[in-house]
């Protein structure tokens, strides 16, 4: 494992790599020592908390980070070529995170530069870190990644964390309910895949009918700009919360998953409550990410 | 000790405790290992030196910061509230520091997270880290806080750090002297508590005339927008500037004060007089600060 | 040596003594340790590779960094002096890079200020480090500085590091041949000095002519801006630029320069080649700063 670009580039085995290595990390097995080593952050497009949750990996692991965004890149201004970019920035560090708008720009930068590259999100395409996390998160609530029953709510149709998730769980005979307004429906490519995999789904329309039997309920926006007419969005909205009043029956190992940030999807009256798991979720992004980058620089023996 | 919020929260014995420790780490005696820390610093209004000063501190004990300013929270751009911004930094790091325009955000910060929380200015309410390192550089150029004889000069109305100044000296039997244009003189309730508190004040229209009285003189900015009149400012500010001839008769122990930036309130020609203090001032801040967080993450036994 | 403000202020001696701890630093034999140190990188002009080279460079041997730039400082916007912000810079730091578009500014710091000063660019005037890389680079390639021939080809006119090159590289018995656009000639005072300090040079046309010859060639861009007539710059660009098939009857040391950002004066098809050395030349670029760093903090014994 050179680089991580994509979370179809990795087998049922190295999944299960990278999340192992978190375990032993975050339980103290394993302690990566990147004192001697430098991450360069390029964050081309902004994104704050995936920033952050590199930069914490980083420094927790007592490493040093470069970071640099698209508005800093004077040499881009020149006229340097984004292959020149790279190659220079691969002369000062030894790892490179890189998140763009880009779809393919993370796999560009693997092919170009002789140091390991982790793609941070290049547009709609990946987010592969992400979905490490939550397969991290899943696995720590729920004891194993075989066989959950998982409701995914939202925007099913763009939202590149719940893809990702589907695609990573399909081979472990997972059983999905999908909840989402109608034009914002699981794509069909998504869908023929799990059933090849052995996995199952169901699409329903009401959350509270399937909640009770849930492992956990994945939550993401609806963004208002999805819709075409903007009395739609209203109409159809508020069938996407969240709220305490739907936890009665749950599971007791039932947890919500967020990748934040949240606007109104959850109601902050399930904060407080022990079914709450989206600023775990968060934390678990750190370890995660620090087995990656660890793994990845050779130091997760 | 779980937060600093306001030097109004502080008893005259917590005073002691961080004036104390700040002695103690510049003397060596105590050695605040932060290596496995993280200090979130958010400025969500700009304030280069307060910023350098807590990022100076945090890595002169070893320790790691993360940078949020108010352009780089994309996660608010996209509707998440404040509250979750802070719930998600406090999965990042160990401890916040936070400046911003509005008051009482720093109190809603540590009552919303379960780290600890550092004021870094709220607005007109409170700094209370200047506070602190202004009591630190009274105590070591006049060994001790008892019985003083302060001048205040400028910006009496509308200056924070001269109304902390007043307020965490007041039981420690100060003698003030508040020089400063008529519209611009020591709100009434900072004048009362002052007295209720056992110290006493005079104002004065002109400094020349209690300086050889002196301890110490702190020097505040006049801004030319709290004058109605532009004309009224050109008439007196010239009034309130001190410079080097006017210290020929000072006691010796005498030290001019100012929190920085300065513009022309002190002529560059005390600067390289003994009684000019200003620059080793903002040194003391970092000390100070190294202080405050190695007190409240319980590291300064 | 305290500071590093111009490749003129150096002796022979001085130039050695900083190639050799370059040296020393890259083979390991010397292993800095800034564990204890502040750098300050005060780039009031944007340059992401040279602020990456330094913050590099410190961060390699365990130091700590501060970063402002021309926007950050909010001082400033309040009316306070270079002076003051200097000054206050250097209560928080042990070393001052500066880079700036004002001529002397750097100068003006070490004035200023009672820590080291590195100048980083100070507008067309002096950038000594990267004079100090370019010659370590050449030294390393070539086994020395003495008598060697070098090709300096693209903007002679304004570009500040083949000025640099030139001057420090006069006393070691060089010949240069100079290839540039005839408006866009090597100034007459460098030339001259060149001579003086016992060094030879040609102008010539066509690179093709002399490359054969040439131990090294140092290529520049040609800034479509300096062109009175778009046309003349569409006339001549091509004349300037290096590419593979150029390069079949060159020397077996021979190879090419550039300070970088290229745009488009060296075809991408050198890259592949024994001859590139511009992305080498930046990485050493943070060797050299390492080394000048440490010795202008007394850590190079």
């Amino acid at each position: 494992m050179q680089n991580l670009i994509s979370i179809r580039d990795l087998e049922k085995a190295d999944i299960v790599h990278y999340l192992e290595t978190a375990t032993r990390i975050e339980s103290g097995e394993i302690v990566p020592d990147m004192g001697d080593q430098l991450a360069a952050l390029l964050f081309f497009e902004p994104s704050t908390r995936t920033r952050f949750s590199f930069e914490t990996a980083m420094k927790r692991m007592g490493g040093r980070t470069l970071f640099m965004d698209g508005t800093t890149s004077t040499s881009a201004k020149k006229g340097e070529s984004f292959a020149d970019t790279l190659m220079t920035i691969s002369m000062y560090s030894d790892i490179i995170v890189i998140r763009s708008a880009v779809e393919g720009s993370a796999r560009y930068a693997a092919e170009t530069v002789d140091i390991p590259v982790i793609n941070a999100g290049d547009g709609a395409n990946q987010h592969p870190t992400q979905a490490l996390l939550d397969l991290y998160s899943v696995r720590k609530t729920q004891g194993g990644l075989e066989n959950l029953t998982i409701g995914l709510i939202g925007d099913l149709k763009f939202g590149r964390t719940v893809h990702s998730l589907v695609q990573a769980l399909a081979s472990f005979s997972p059983r999905f309910y999908f909840v989402s307004p109608p034009h914002l429906r699981m794509p069909e490519d998504i869908c023929t895949d799990l059933t090849a995999h052995g996995g199952q789904y169901t699409e329903v329309t009401d959350p509270e009918s399937i909640i009770g039997e849930l492992d956990l309920m994945y939550v993401t926006r609806i963004q208002r700009e999805r819709f075409a007419d903007p009395e739609d969005y209203e109409r159809v909205k508020d069938s996407y919360v969240i709220d305490s009043s739907m936890l009665k029956g749950v599971k007791t190992n039932f947890k919500v998953f967020h990748p934040l940030p949240r606007v109104n999807e959850i109601s902050t009256d399930v904060d407080g409550t022990e079914y709450a798991y989206y600023f775990q979720q968060a934390k678990n992004g750190v370890v995660m990410r620090e087995a990656i980058i660890s793994i990845l620089l050779g130091d997760a023996s």
